[in-house]
């Protein structure tokens, strides 16, 4: 076992102008190199003298109202939708601001309405003529509408206030605070006027090294009531990048003509559970192309002026998907995210395209956390220990802290366990640097989006939890920190080329049926069923989770119910009686079960085929079941939360559907609480006990010797190989 | 209270040449004025003076082997679908009979297959070339299939042994027994042959007062595997009642042409649960006229011999739809079926059409419940009480039982409670004879099927029960006790003039989404939806169960949503947050509850729209919810099994949805483990307690008066209004 040995670096403090000393003491004991500045504060003039890198958050479309008001035509749009208003008898009214804050967003009618919203009967799912309904005051006016049919707008306003300061400024209560509008960098003159600004912000801050954009030019979409509540939030929504001006161009590269429903879909603005559309991938694609365009020119401006160009992946990020292909041609020095789990770790940590990636760790030095009676401890060790399994598979480059350090410097417990993180990760990085960790078998996401939302499947807004997803983004945070080579592939990518599915040992498809996550109509493409069949056929696994290929078409519910071996009774199967219920508790794949395994909101109404193995079932409906398909194997989980017992059997599902049995024990804690990694090109391994509590082991190493070990609570240990 | 007088009649019995006297004993102590032969036996002469109606069953598909030999192109056909079967590189050899009974059916290949036969690839969901496939001993071979594309085949099958014979045989384990070939009365052969063994069998059996066809024509589906189990049932299935014969006229009638997918539907075979298509109501209206007018030919001989017809409603009673107007043209005197609840008891007793209908009671004398230490008492109590319920509604005009009556005679205790039975009928019968009891309000069920499946909504066979049906069948099942005149309607009958909604007081919605119960793609129909929809706003009641209207189209899962005021979050809503989740316990519609609400299944994913009422949640899943909406009103309810508890909070709601709040008082029990039912044209009501222990509970009168009453264990009481 290796000592460790004090390396100093790849660490990022807050400062303030309060906290001088405190901050040149934390800088030396955390081993900083990096210093942020704090929003609204000037950066100690004490500081720069000590030689870090310091850090500006830049924005690049708010905090100057003088040019938002001097330049109402040029301020942000976005879509929004009415909600369904139903006719009666005679005109019908509908309300366009209807429960949403008047604060947040004006209608913009200053451009054409008749070209750029529209009013749809959703009854008949058509949108009526133009000159069947008028505007009046805040209203739409439908004079002559079908008795009982409904009726939606769609419509374009402008975002007076940036949601993110409206939220800020609602959350924490600051009272008389001007509110920040927005302006829309794409527009022409804001276009010429932001290059302008930036070179002037550069030069009034020459001691600043790396501009942090917060972060290019569009909010994710983020709409509150008319009580000013959150009213939609969508981290991965598109709605608010729009213009007619930004339309008009779409128009011309796509060559047919743009309707608000692309953009409106329904009221379900193409959210990530949604099967995109051909014209919203159209859309997606072109406002990459565009938005990295633009980023480019700043980050080229940055870097003329001799600074790093940072982007925050955050509040204003839609466009610069850091998994495709257009990010690298921005040109970014680094990209800094909030790090929830493991998932938002790898969100981060996986981007290509970058020199560097930096995750800024939890607790924020906020009063919520850092008051009397607080345990900022607990919070940063959760953390930590999350985000640890995912940086041994992939590390950050440089972790950091955000909020006043003045909270911090009160709990001294917090700044030592701090201190021991930032030794323990500059550790890890040294060992890790420069590898792939060993991978024991490559595993392939597949969705309707791909590496689009790579690690950020079932995400509605970064790592919140809800009831509908925590069943399925389990299996993404167990992947997480997993020894897999993981990939996300869409069903397009299939589309495009079949041979994408070589060198996977096994596909994962995961989700509710009829969603974006499993594929919905997608299954009706012979291209795709066919593939995955064949992949499977051919030797290949896969492992379905919740409701996977669920769609119905032909026959089936799922669509791979041949290949798993279960099918969802849907009401239209009740007249096939069903015989195989017989329950094999012993199996590879469950050996390590301590208890009754946890599926979440699992399934009800599943079933299996004669011939399949059915794992688990409660009441007649199948939980777990694996079946043989070809020469392939495949495996059926109800639903599958995060925690240290179902990531062992997720990875005991992924060996078996591999045929990989006989290498389990490789690299390998018999105890899954702790995990094993080894770095093979640098020669290292380590364990790592994930528990806030020490853990008994036997650790395997790659050639299947072993040895046992008691760890420590949150110990890692270092081995040469 | 009125006092009993002993009436006779309306009671058959059954015999056997071996219980003469006890029959003739029997026959006088429950008044018994029709004796019925047993299966297999002569009616034994003694009884012959009674004077009693005579039953005598008459199969008119089987027993006559020696003409089904001799004919076996008049063998009765059935079409049947292979499992799916994958391609993988080179022919595809499917075996048509793989897992089904050879000894049940033998494929047909005396007919053109090419024509009648069907190999689709279900992975296109295209038939392929009848060029492109070839049969060989039992087997269809596609020589160049697509890889890892999936077929099947659709063919036709003769039905070599009657499936309610080989059931039987089965079921008893008879052994050597020859199996009853089935033949069809509808080809040319055997048409001239059964009405000339009709007459024979009329003129052998002159002391037969009544013909009992068992059934008609065609047998419902029913399918036994390779171990001869049963693989596949349906009482309400056509796929039996098919032959090039017959397919050919019935491309004559509907200028189209026919396609075995039309009968297969993707091998769902358009059960009870599928939204019909055009093609399969045009089939079954093709073959309810035909049908109709066969069936009429037997019944004209009948009655041109003097006696009686009488149809059982079981086994091969596919089209003879009792509720379709094509049913009286027929021209039967009677309809006898099996008792098993309620909802079947109205099936039989809610026939137009017939001079009497007649139920057959459980339990039937056979060893299964009469053997040492067999409790027939209890079986026949909770068979007769929970029948009752729907006799008070609307009274079956006799009642009968069936089996060896030597078994019954070892249960005296058995036989003084069928007296008491016997007794307690005639009186209710006579008490209720010639009137509609009052009906509360008027509702109507509205489905995908409409009368054609009237009070058998989600029944797979029988009385069946299912997990996955129990939670809506309970709604039929109170329905079939309850003070409302109850229609069912269908989408179809809404899309041909909407004015059938005229007069309806509210409107039940119930089953899973994208079923034939909820309607499914028929509310893309913007005929449907506006009309519900403008029912509603003018003050129609509405009461959704499970998933009504649950079918994803235009930005809506539950397509009444916005009458309803709730919807299912299928994952495309979840950026929507969502705000109303207060639970209001205290509500009309749940005064009477005495614990949680059994919801059976219930629903997952629930939730409420601002401004709806929510009577129950779970874990933030709505169970049950009120909405004002328009001048109407509107319920939802996530499941609702049948109990007496339940039954009442149907009848709240029924009450609440159509503003009858205030009438609630009127022919009512506080204790709703009684009920009450007027029969005022009679002047005569009764108050019957469900249960079979003592009740206390306070009786309201038609005009709001009241008394408290103390009842018996399963007590009917009569009173003069």
């Amino acid at each position: 076992m290796e000592k460790e040995k004090k390396l100093r670096g790849r660490v990022t403090i807050p400062t303030d102008v309060d906290v001088v000393p405190q901050t040149l003491e934390l800088y030396e004991r955390w081993g900083a190199d990096a210093i942020r500045d704090c929003d609204g504060t000037d950066f100690p003039a004490e500081l720069r003298a000590v030689g870090a890198k310091v850090y500006s958050t830049y924005y690049t479309t708010r905090k100057d109202n003088a040019w938002a008001k001097a330049n109402p035509d040029e301020v942000q749009q976005c879509y929004i939708m009415t909600a369904f208003r139903m006719a009666e008898n005679g005109p019908l009214k509908i309300e366009l601001m209807d429960d949403i804050s008047p604060e947040l967003m004006q209608p913009n009618t200053r451009d054409d309405i008749k070209r750029w919203w529209e009013v749809v009967d959703r009854t008949t799912g058509e949108p009526i003529s133009p000159d069947a309904w008028r505007y009046e005051d805040g209203f739409v006016i439908i004079d002559e509408p079908v008795p009982y049919h409904e009726y939606t707008v769609s419509f374009l306003c402008y975002l007076i206030w940036d949601p993110v300061h409206m939220y800020n400024a609602v959350v924490n209560d600051w009272q008389n605070v001007e509110h920040q509008i927005t302006f829309d960098v794409r527009q022409p003159k804001t276009h010429k006027f932001t290059m302008e600004r930036l070179r002037k912000f550069i030069a009034e801050h020459p001691y600043v090294s790396v501009i942090r954009y917060t972060t290019f030019f569009h909010q994710f979409t983020l709409v509150f009531d008319a009580l000013k509540r959150e009213k939609y939030v969508d981290w991965y929504g598109y709605s608010a990048s729009v213009s007619p001006y930004i339309l008009e161009q779409f128009e011309k590269e796509v060559g047919y003509t743009f309707r608000p429903e692309f953009i409106i879909d329904q009221g379900y603005f193409n959210n990530q559970y949604r099967v995109p559309s051909k014209e919203f991938r159209d859309f997606q694609a072109f406002q990459r192309r565009e938005v990295a365009k633009l980023a480019k020119e700043m980050v080229d401006i940055t870097h003329e002026c001799g600074k790093e160009a940072m982007m925050f992946l955050g509040d204003h990020w839609i466009g610069t998907e850091p998994f495709m292909e257009e990010f690298a041609s921005i040109g970014l020095d680094a990209v800094v995210g909030s790090v929830g789990n493991g998932s938002t770790l790898r969100l981060i940590s996986d981007i290509p395209g970058v020199k560097y990636t930096e995750g800024r760790f939890l607790p924020y030095f906020f009063p919520d956390t850092f008051h009397e009676g607080g345990d900022p401890v607990r919070e940063a060790k959760e953390n930590w220990v999350t985000a640890r399994r995912a940086i041994l598979r992939k590390p950050i480059d440089r972790i950091g802290y955000g909020g006043y350090l003045k909270l911090a410097c009160d709990f001294p417990e917090f700044l030592d366990y701090v201190e021991s993180v930032c030794d323990e990760f500059r550790l890890l990085y040294e060992n890790a640097k420069g590898t792939t960790p060993y991978c024991v078998k490559t595993v392939a996401v597949l969705n309707s989006w791909g590496k689009m939302r790579a690690w950020g499947c079932h995400m509605v807004h970064h790592a919140l939890y809800q009831k509908q997803n925590y069943s399925y983004a389990g299996v993404i945070e167990a992947l997480s920190g997993a020894p897999f080579d993981v990939k996300f592939i869409s069903f397009e990518d299939i589309i495009a080329d079949p041979k994408v599915l070589d060198g996977i040992d096994v596909i994962i498809n995961v989700g509710d049926g009829d969603t974006a996550h499993t594929g919905g109509v997608y299954w009706e493409n012979p291209t795709i069923s066919a593939a995955i069949r064949g992949f499977i056929a051919n030797g290949g696994g896969f492992i379905g989770v919740g409701q996977p290929s669920g769609h119905q078409y032909q026959g089936r519910y799922f669509q791979l119910a041949g290949a798993m071996g279960v099918e969802k009774e849907t009401g239209f199967t009740l007249n096939y009686d069903k015989y195989n219920w017989d329950e094999h508790r012993e199996h590879f794949i469950t050996a390590d079960c301590t208890k009754e395994i946890d599926f979440g909101e699992g399934q009800k109404n599943i079933f299996a085929h004669a011939g399949t193995t059915i794992l688990r079932q409660k009441d007649k409906e199948v939980q777990m079941a694996v079946n043989d398909f070809g020469k392939g194997r495949t495996v059926y989980i109800s639903g599958l939360p995060y925690s240290f017992e179902n990531s062992r059997l997720l990875y005991r599902s992924i060996l078996w559907a591999a045929h990989g049995e006989e290498i389990l024990h490789q690299w390998y804690s018999t105890n899954f609480n702790v995990e094993v990694h080894a770095f093979v090109k640098n020669g290292k391994y380590c364990v790592v006990n994930n528990t806030y509590v020490p853990q008994k082991t036997t650790v395997y190493r790659g050639d299947g010797t072993s040895f046992d070990l008691e760890m420590a609570a949150n110990e890692i240990l270092w081995y040469e190989i």
